[in-house]
């Protein structure tokens, strides 16, 4: 069946796998030590015009928030999110388990504003009560958001500067970032990001990893122990060749944001194409996951011969559904949606 | 100075005094194992009309809130409250600390809808991503609310029937139990109570006694190895009879229920007070609570003679104070009250 | 009957109780501001001479451990405590309920050997797998131990000069310090502990108060926002004057010093009294808690006249009890056990 | 450099690998639900003759126990283990991150005694202060342990008897579960472990996959909602295919024990060689794990030429080395340390 279900049905891209059956049998030390991972690591660091970065490897997006809200935090601080932020539903209250609430704002479209930010941050000082209350100590945006918008240049910076202000970290999860770097409406760049955040992640998962996604603290600002607190959440991973290998096969010759711009395109020929036949867009999405509202009966009709993601239910005759490219997209794939439709 | 500053500001009522110091030199065996805790727990559940009840004695409302929530849900599960709920926001993520989510749905008054709650439990299993979301497993009510209103027997039944259906439990935080049992406006019995809840407290602390609140757990449903959850949450008085000798005697001849009404009894002549002196009510509370509009410098003027509440900024003139009788308010208080404003 | 079980079976001494009594129908303000703490606070100071010490009171001896522990530590760091530590094993897991390992050494007596501590840190600090494991930040002890054995101000200054050394904080549990200090054989000052802990607690619970333990921080060291971690624990009392006006009186005209003096006269008599009909004791305690060791026949005997704490079981025949006395027992008292032992 | 430092020193054996490449280009559905993943868990199952288990792929070791441990045990529970255990030492404190104690048993020889066992029970249920205790409920055991041996089949019907006999769960960490079964001097099955563990997981990071482990719950004890448990600790692989088509090669035509016969064999010829030469062992050991004694001089020079695992040190002039074989250890490597040996 025609898929545009999500971003992590293919395996790796081919010359990421192709690295890893290449360096299988060198004998390499653990843990994130060997040299494909150092290997790796500046050729990131590169990227983002950060060279005083620290890098990480991680396994997987839950696991990457997890670990990284829970190491920046204090016990009696809180992250601030949009209520549609993946750590705020999606993630099966993993944050929480780490003993941290998750502090919501209604989002627009996705994103934090910034000035409902500001005005929580006045509010919170304001307080008298805000000794019984949790500490807002970071704020996690997501860049391209649960809904496939996009901060801009300036929203980021404003929010960099309200977290500046009020002394908390702002961390960008990357889970897709490549999308969104690639995307042709947007004004931020890696460097932009490394620079206004204290720490983000770039997913590997979404964008031709088999899994893997590296983490960046911009600023002298790893957590001390940082290796001890990844193994002692589970998340340290043996052979982290795996993961060096693969980010650093990524990040050779621009792998990375070639394959993120043929997402990219492949998600515009999907909007022309949407917007050709008729269909009503639930939002207007610059990035890959594109959202549009079904008649129920359309929506089981085209359920027969494509997968697509239910996102909700719009009211009791109409449906919203996500439709998502990726760098395994093909025009094929287009083409064969397009007698769908 | 005048106080209507919070329920929590006189010691105990001077008859659970009495009984403290009476019984002081007694040798008594610890952590609620004593006969004070003993026929406290008998008076208490017979005042409840559930004679299959299990009593337990806490120290204070926070601590009774993460003891029962996390000694009842699963590791995977999340208990719904209201926005405003005192677990949503003034207690500095003592429920999170236990590694659970508050899930929250926005108040009326104080309150949840039932018609919300219904709703977000029909879409949550009706979502396909809820493997990697919070069950909602828990619904916690306070009566009184935050806000000082009250649940109708109709609106408990409501919910309790909801709870039923999707397996929920409920729980009833009754830190100010006694002014809503007391309250004219009620038609709600501790019977009813105990009847439709799981678990419910019977608040000590505002009502009479120095520390204290009372846990009933109504139909064997008690968690496995509950003292040694208390223990291990830093819960477990060593001199239980602190507390089973002032429950024992604001469960004797009705003095909770006497203490209470007393409260009630100021707070009726304090909302007349207020409504003769032309205030403006924030909202209509039926308890010992009430929340009132202040211009800012009216505000600036009462404070110097009287300790209340600030609750919020209505706007940039006008801010919503709170008054609160409890059982140590005295007519004089009122009559004082009466030439302050 | 007749008990010698544990030094909690009593309320509180009554010029404790009396103060409670005056104070009760003050108006004051709750968590712990109330003048009452201020003065309670100051007497300590003064008392540990330590100017600068920052003090709390907290509900109970586990809670305070807890509290203290977790609220110290980062996520990656264990305590360090004896085997017999009562953190270790009698608080049912509350420390490790905060997510922190609980580091045991071999006791000798009750305590741990400045030796064995040594290396620890040293074989510690020289695996090279030291990264996989849980880093040692600080040491827990209690004076008098759970053996009511006691450490010499020499044994201190040499565990907190480790503790300098390898970067550990110094954490004395004092649930029952009065006891320890008023010990015809110590040579250890509340000053001297003050200056040698990080932090430290005089227990009130077991020294002549309802509940209660004041926590000492001594040098500028108070976790930041710490009240607020208090609150989210569950351990703060809305009523803090409940703990503020009983230190205050413990802490007024040397009376915690005099309770806990009583109390080692009584144990002394205690073991001349055990001496002298020739019972074996099982080590050496200088403080109230005595063990010894029984035949089972002798065992059954006299558990019908009088109450005692089983501590274990020796051989098949014989079995360790503890005889503990408290501000509370009374030379009649010693005087009746002589006609039963 | 010639390296028996450890079990993970390569990729994946070529076959597994093969499979990735083959497969790599499927569109395959998320978090487990792959046809690989079913048929891979269709294998294992048959593999331990254990039809009505329920397996799960987890990523590494210490991930595994954590969410095992944690999903399985209630609040006031903790495992057992011996104190040389993987969990007990070399985990960062998963376990105690997670809440739990671990309770430590003394080894011998790496392994639990099951007469100890027994007596820390029996012990545990004669003490009267159990409720102030952590609750024993599961057993930990790993089989090969970390010292390369082994427990018998005797010895594991013991445990496992001492474990119904108590209600106690018994978890078997597999993380080399290949290199126990292939031993020559072992009489226990895969079949075995599955009918006396409650539930094991068999180690695919060291046994030929770049990562994965293969959980098996053996009695229809799976815990309830486990998918969202394993979410919400950040241990869900988005393509979960990763694990399930390295498992399904590792399970098809005998890989798995084919490979951990080779490293047995090669573990044979390292163990004939150090014999050979007069090294001395440290402990005798059936497994791919070797440890002798080296003088200190002799660790130095042999260092320059080959890699091990500095194990403790034994005295001044002595350390315990560990020399490890696995399914990428060549004759030719074995030769290679014949010369330098």
């Amino acid at each position: 069946m025609l898929s545009f279900e999500n971003d992590y049905v293919a395996g790796a891209h081919p010359q990421v796998l192709q690295r890893l059956v290449e360096s299988n049998l060198e004998l390499l030390s653990g843990y994130g030590s060997d040299y494909y991972c150092d290997s790796a690591r500046e050729k990131i660091k590169a990227a983002c015009a950060c060279p005083d970065g620290d890098v990480y490897f991680l396994v997987g997006g839950t696991q990457t928030n997890a670990v990284i809200i829970s190491a920046m935090l204090h016990d009696y601080e809180g992250v601030i999110a949009a209520d549609t932020g993946h750590i705020s539903i999606h993630e099966a209250g993993a944050i929480e388990y780490t003993g941290h609430k998750v502090l919501t704002l209604s989002h627009e479209q996705g994103k934090i504003v910034p000035k409902h930010l500001e005005k929580y941050l006045q509010d919170f000082y304001q307080d008298d009560n805000r000794e019984h209350m949790v500490y807002p100590a970071m704020v996690y945006i997501s860049q391209p958001t649960e809904y496939g918008t996009l901060y801009t240049k300036e929203e980021l910076t404003q929010i960099a500067r309200i977290c500046r202000q009020y002394e908390l970290q702002l961390f960008l999860d990357g889970a897709r970032l490549g999308y969104g770097l690639m995307s042709r409406q947007t004004d931020v760049t890696l460097a932009d990001i490394a620079k206004l955040c204290d720490v983000f992640y770039i997913g590997g998962t979404k964008v031709g990893a088999l899994c893997g996604e590296a983490v960046i603290f911009t600023r002298n600002n790893t957590p001390k122990h940082f290796l001890t607190i990844i193994k002692q959440r589970g998340a340290l991973l043996a052979k982290g060749r795996l993961l060096g290998v693969q980010f650093d096969a990524l990040f050779t010759d621009g792998l990375y944001f070639e394959l993120s711009r043929h997402a990219i395109e492949m998600a515009e020929q999907l909007k022309a194409l949407l917007k050709e036949k008729g269909y009503t867009f639930y939002l207007e999405s610059p990035t890959n996951q594109q959202f549009i509202i079904l008649e129920n009966d359309k929506l089981s009709m085209l359920s027969k011969q494509v997968t697509f993601s239910f996102w909700e239910k719009l009211d009791d005759t109409h449906t919203v559904v996500r439709l998502v490219t990726s760098w395994s997209t093909t025009k094929e794939d287009i083409l064969q949606l397009k007698h769908i439709l």
